[in-house]
């Protein structure tokens, strides 16, 4: 039975591998100076429909440090969710690599709204106060909710009125796009997103994500940032490979389709379990679920996962790329023995 | 032909790949919460034959940041060598992310000497200045050079003298284990090296890349500096999969000692065509010669590699694990072809 | 009429005026090394009754930072409460030049608890989260309200208990202690706390702070921390003399306990004034009131002032050690003058 | 006798004095809201003949950082001297803070020259290198030396042909104006020069530096960068009154030529004493001097002074504007006493 911990617990998609055995031929100069960097970008490109700016990265904390050191001023504020990944999850590497403060809003869906950029504008031109240059959303969110088009528009705009840019924080972008039933361009150039922290790793790849700048001009000196931020992998074929394997023939919507609908069968599967409490329904593919405080232990201890909220008793649960029928079936048969003690 | 821009430009080598694929079976927890992390982790302790600490990071600039970030204080300042790695070659990365100064002396072959740390004792205990707290020494260094054994421990014992740490960049320390025939442990340990940093990525491996803390107290907080540098791997398990490839069964020396025989041979094959000059005799796998100055471009346009002293003419050729005998008799040719105008 | 705004809008004491001219004689070598620092720094001791290690800074930002980087490690957070000066009033210094993140707690009357450090450990030895490893308190706070001597001890205890290290902000400790009728020590060293940002500017000094560190080891390495947050006065007499002259014969107390009960009696003469809702007795020199909307800015057109809490039309009125019964009387008839329209 | 440590060993000129007494009325807003900063500022732009940007700092170091935080980049260098106060006398605060990285030039006159630009270029566009966005020239230099108005033109123009910014570190710009018989104009705006740190401190004044920008547009975020690098005076009048008094009647020139004056005649009443070597003419208000090694300590005991480069025993001796030609008499017998042993 696979994990359900999260999906980064997945392997690597067959087709990812097949490429990377493909890209291992002969020697190709390090750094992006080689074709598969090339049609990997121009696939980029294609899939915004604008002649955006791409760089290739490591992992997802660096994909959001770069993104945020692009966007911000010395002086500047980014305004987030108080649980955001840039917030909780990346051991203060924001604060530290680009010297911005994070403010941030506790919003129980996930999703700020433009009146949380109207309170942040409190100090605005005052010399003693960070100023809110910069607004991180993520997309799906950390909650697994979805932002809309229309409400990423409506958050860009008023952003954007305040002369703040917009970081979208794409690790889970693929599993947003096929729930939504929408385009990239839809979530990101035509909504007013500045930069993209574009995921691959959570999806079906080995390791690797991009930062896309849709106005290409914000990109020009990615490259040295990339390259401070510790991002730039030399062997850069290897990262591009996957990306051009994961963007051929819609694997990417394949795969975050199939693991959305595996959440959706999750939560059908345990919701009826008593002690089961689903806190909401699933719209991507995570499940959050509320459990009696004793079983949580021993259930991790059958099929680990994480705990969301501590104080709430609300565990995760995420499916992936490679998540079977029979591995809900299995899983749910377990929370049904544990819960019943 | 292969290039000999570099030994990045290789690809990986068919038992790491191999080790790729067969780690891509079921889940793994994520961050090194796995059995290929604990059994390279084994690994790394068999070879330096100490209960070393070691954390795996993406690349080399990142192994460096997290290394030197574990042995800075704020008023630090890293004493180096001008051409080192982490002083020009990667984009500023270790000031911006650690906040301490490096202080470099020149030194035409790329090595520090205990009297490099006699000088930089001025301003010992002046509030006014940085003070030298740690010495990165690089083995084999930039310049294609070695250290001896005997070299570090005379560098180390002057450094804990002044109650200095020494950090060890071994992007290529196989090459140097490889080339003096003796262990990584003499180099290391037994020296008095603090903190190695320890390469894959140029000896076959796809990326990946080791911070070894010799003394394991050392490396008690390096799980928090790694992510807040940005280079925790999520899949970490391919990470340490291609180590557990490389140190078995000596791979990872046989590489490396192959790329030293092809550099070896390209001298010997280009060494006494006109207007080639040898600047140094190879001890690994860099070949430094000086070649008339309209000559270099041309000749780089033919087959790409970098030019390492401007001023000087000066270009730097290298050799990889998958180098053949064919490639330089075939860039020899050019060579000469493009020489003789 | 003397403003309200602040009690850094008030000049400077006579008696330290004295000082400043009776320390311009002759010359005294810069950065501390004169006698006017050793005689402060033995007052300072007297104050304490410890041995404790103290720096002289310019400005009470710069004596958090100092107080803080000699606290963090790259990966902690500070915790304090959410309208804490380093929180919101620094323009992010505390995160840009110590990397730490700040953790912020809501607290109507901005002060912090055990509980909070109890909710502080989530995420405690868990490597994506930075680690909890300080905690900020301001004495008197910027609430204008107070901890006894025993909820500082129960903070530090409860600190000490989870390896954190606790940070006094003590722009006002002179307000504090003259407040509570306890001594330094009580608020300090006997309570637990490690590092105090000791005020003087607010007091009657024309500029100049001390950071006091409770256990001299701690501030082993003050003065590089303190040079490196471009902190050190060269002209050092200057401010030592000014903390010389305040702290002899109790004139910080006196000044203090004087800006206390002019804060009393402003409370006493606008609290039944039609409009004026008190939103909290004052405890030390500051009166936070909430009045009419359309009535803030007609008043603070009249003697300017600050608005405290936006949203809630609560403004703040500070007294100063030369604030006089005819300034309260005058500034009350003003305000209700403008509140009766 | 007057110490010839340094001018910042020297006290406060009597009419700096008489104007911070001046300055102790009533209350003024904190922060630069005030007349006093109003006037002093007026007073700056008719020094430099333009509607410059101006904002007070606390002292040299502050001023330094203000004035690079306003012109890096996060991937940026600095050129500037190896002995450059930046470099060598701030306890790494440009690294910290701003996160850029120094390069440097061993230069024994203190001055650096359009060629050290063209060296800078190297690796221009390459992700690897920082890129070499700013110099910083020091006038009078540390060597005490001095750029002529030609000299500075020739930098800056180099400098913005490569698309760079320049910073002068005017800490002792008074002693310059008044050796060259030049206007500040003349070595700034009219020189080409983006941002110059003005000294207050060591010509006279308690305390307090002026950051310039000559194109007001480079200072519209000053007021942040001033107060995020904890340089933001709160009772700002003080700063302001000193300076309008330096400025007011040509006092700081006069103080700088007395000061100058003063270093001539000391190396007038020297030069012939045996094992006295004047290393360079003195063009300020500095004597550097090559002494017998076994003198200098005891020298330094009857009257310190600091040792300018240790393995060549050359000390430096500096004037201020207090200095009396009794106290050269003074210092020169005791000299002439400890050589003759």
């Amino acid at each position: 039975m696979r994990s359900f911990a999260s999906d980064n617990a997945a392997g690597v998609h067959p087709r990812v591998m097949d490429a990377l055995a493909g890209a291992n031929v002969d020697h190709a100069l390090a750094y992006g100076d080689d074709a598969w960097t090339a049609r990997a970008t121009a696939r980029f490109r294609e899939l915004f429909g604008a002649p955006v700016e791409v760089v290739f990265v490591w992992g997802g904390t660096g994909a959001n440090v770069v993104s945020l050191q692009s966007l911000v001023s010395p002086w500047s504020s980014v305004v987030c969710t108080a649980n955001a990944h840039i917030a909780v999850d990346e051991c203060g590497a924001p604060e530290r690599i680009t010297g911005a403060k994070l403010v941030t809003f506790e919003v129980p869906d996930g999703k700020l709204t433009p009146e949380h950029l109207d309170a942040a504008q409190i100090g605005r031109g005052d010399e003693h106060h960070s100023q809110a240059t910069v607004v991180s959303i993520t997309e799906a969110t950390e909650c697994g909710t979805l932002y809309t088009p229309a409400e990423i528009r409506a958050l860009c705009t008023r952003a954007h009125a305040y002369g703040m840019r917009v970081h979208l924080d794409g690790a889970r972008i693929a599993n947003a796009v096929a729930a939504l039933g929408c385009s990239v361009r839809d979530l990101t150039i035509d909504a007013g997103v500045d930069v993209v922290s574009f995921g691959g790793t959570k999806n079906g790849m080995m390791y690797g994500e991009a930062v896309v700048y849709c106005d290409p001009a914000l990109g020009a000196d990615a490259k040295f940032i990339r390259k401070q931020s510790t991002q730039l992998p030399s062997k850069m074929r290897f990262v591009a490979a996957q990306f051009e394997a994961l963007l051929a023939d819609d694997l990417w919507i394949d795969n975050a389709a199939h693991a959305n609908a595996m959440a959706t069968r999750l939560a059908a599967a345990t919701r009826d379990i008593p002690g089961v409490e689903l806190t909401r329904e699933p719209a991507v593919n995570s499940v959050f679920v509320r459990l009696p405080h004793d079983a949580i232990v021993p259930l991790q201890r059958r099929s680990f996962f994480w705990t969301w909220d501590e104080p709430a008793d609300e565990v995760r649960w995420m499916t992936a790329f490679d998540t079977t029928e029979a591995d809900i079936d299995a899983f749910a048969a377990v929370v049904r023995e544990v819960l019943a003690g």
